[in-house]
């Protein structure tokens, strides 16, 4: 397909006023001396999860600011309470004081991988032909990715559809360790993702799936509203969800507003494994809940008026508080956080800054 | 996953009294030796299309059944009409008189492909394996197929699902020449396919995808009765959508029953292209057509009444015939071959045969 895209450019000068990276760490960010062929040139979030007087270490030469609670508290005042603590879904507060049009987030237990011919996988030039090329979330290309070199639409794919749609998601993979629930890492203690598929592909309309916030890049002005990692972590029922809802939440309002996510390269490589009993605390709420979840976000329906990523997600809390508070009493507190969420996302990015467009 | 399956079996003992090969032709097969050591341990369905007083070579040492026209109009009587002629959907006349679980189908254009090691690819032991591991359409596995060997579902996937459910169809791919219709084919001349993307995915409930014909595995028992590739070429005013038909209407006939659909590996070898300028003669109307076909059946309800593929397909002729003929009145023809089709099918088939399996 002639996508009218220059890859090439977009290859050599990665967008990198127009990208920020967003990582929540508890220690030194050593790990970023590894990718600073990839990553130096662009601008840093850090969000500081746990205790505010520890004093993170940023190797030199990072253009970045970094935020501990003391510093969301501050800004949030008290609709900081919808940031949690102590859970990966903190780093969602990075995506609110950007003022970039992408983000690109990232674990601090993730290294650069290699493709199978030994070239290291530079992630956000991949994220960014991703995020830059339509989507097809309509009709299924059975070559993948059509909007690739070297491919296309295959026949019998509608030309009506080939247009595409513009993509809010780019969600990337992980060789070594796989994201495994934790029953999955208590049986399977020794299994490494060694398969490098090399592919990307929209994920169709209607079609719900486990995003994971390793290795995640958005259009933070399509989608930022809705990408909430959710409340979670410390003083919450539940954790390792925050990435899970804010996929099932986006994935919904992409369908409703006509974008596209996709799913695929680029790989990353994930150094460790978690601790599987220690996830196992954390997660069983999730999985016992997740069956209740997500139908509920399956059927969900928005309405017309529902023409923002931001309108959507207040439709969508609404929805949580009156269909979920079955499942538990925590629901509750998740639509207030949602709600609260919104408030300090518009506070944050007021309308006239162009963020939050219209699906229109 | 542990699915409880042995793939080192099915990889030795590749079902061969289990899986009948059909192939569609004009010419002599001599294709058929370059496949020897895959194919001929099994049965081969020829169904020889074109003049039949052509005399069709197989190579020695095939165990096969070849039927031309003649044998199809003495066999099928008036209902012979339902198969198309001169047009490669003469295959499911094959379909029909095969007595086995399983169907691979390949175009005699088509060789044996190398993975990226070297290595010979053995289709069909990979399409069996596709068959006999269940799908997952109800959710999205990021990892592709979880039933594969080092692999699994990821965190997020919802345990109740991860049963899965049985896979009704096995969609392989090609290497080299891509399946393009005419106008890509026209503007991308010299446009190779030489991407391995190592991955088996299902094809999640609610989508549609353009289902080929030259690469095709399917369990006859639970799809067959859907699996008719249409009335086109000679005498019709269509050809070259015989196979996007069948993969149309055995998808939401699979999505109504509750069985799945792969695509992926395995990859053949597409050794030459076929004329554009030919194609596009035949798909013009098809590619006009395909505008509303492709909405039509993704509207389609079938009813609980209808519990197997033959009543489910009778169902779709009903409202190909109340629906599709304001597009044009080919489509009263394409519904009474849908019904000739199936009387046919069911006269060759006797339900005490246990085709045709009820979906319970």
């Amino acid at each position: 397909m002639n996508s009218g895209y220059n890859l090439e450019a977009i290859e050599a000068a990665p967008l990198k006023d127009d990208l920020d990276i967003v990582i929540p760490t508890i220690r030194n960010l050593d790990f970023l001396e590894q990718w600073r062929p990839f990553f130096q040139q662009y601008h840093l979030i850090i969000v500081q999860d746990g205790d505010p007087s520890v004093k993170i270490k940023v190797p030199e030469g990072y253009d970045y600011e970094l935020y501990n609670r003391n510093d969301i508290n501050r800004i949030l005042g008290p609709r900081a309470s919808c940031i949690s603590f102590k859970d990966g879904g903190c780093r969602c507060f990075g995506y609110m004081v950007s003022k970039k049009k992408y983000i690109f987030t990232i674990d601090d237990d993730c290294f650069v991988a290699k493709d199978p011919s030994g070239k290291e996988i530079n992630v956000i030039a991949q994220h960014i032909r991703n995020l830059e090329t339509p989507s097809t979330p309509y009709f299924f290309n059975t070559l993948y990715d059509p909007f690739r070199e070297g491919t296309d639409f295959v026949r019998g794919y509608p030309f009506s559809l080939r247009e595409g749609v513009p993509t809010a998601i780019s969600h990337g993979l992980w060789l070594n360790i796989p994201d495994y629930d934790a029953p999955t890492q208590l049986v399977k203690p020794r299994e490494r993702n060694t398969r490098y598929v090399d592919a990307v592909m929209t994920i169709p309309k209607g079609v719900l799936y486990p995003m994971c916030g390793m290795n995640l890049a958005f259009n933070r002005e399509l989608i930022g509203p809705a990408m909430y990692f959710a409340l979670m972590g410390e003083g919450q029922p539940i954790a390792r969800y925050d990435d899970m809802w804010a996929g099932w939440a986006t994935k919904v309002v992409c369908d409703h507003l006509g974008f596209g996510v996709k799913t695929g390269l680029p790989y990353l490589w994930h150094s460790k494994a978690s601790n599987p009993f220690v996830n196992l605390k954390k997660e069983h709420s999730g999985i016992h809940w997740q069956e209740e979840m997500i139908p509920f976000f399956q059927n969900v329906q928005l309405t017309k008026e529902a023409d923002t990523a931001a309108k959507c997600y207040l439709e969508l809390s609404k929805l949580v508080r009156e269909k979920l508070v079955k499942v538990d009493p925590y629901f509750v507190k998740m639509a207030d956080a949602m709600v609260a969420w919104i408030e300090a996302w518009e506070e944050l990015n007021p309308p006239s800054q162009k963020n939050d467009a219209s699906a229109k």
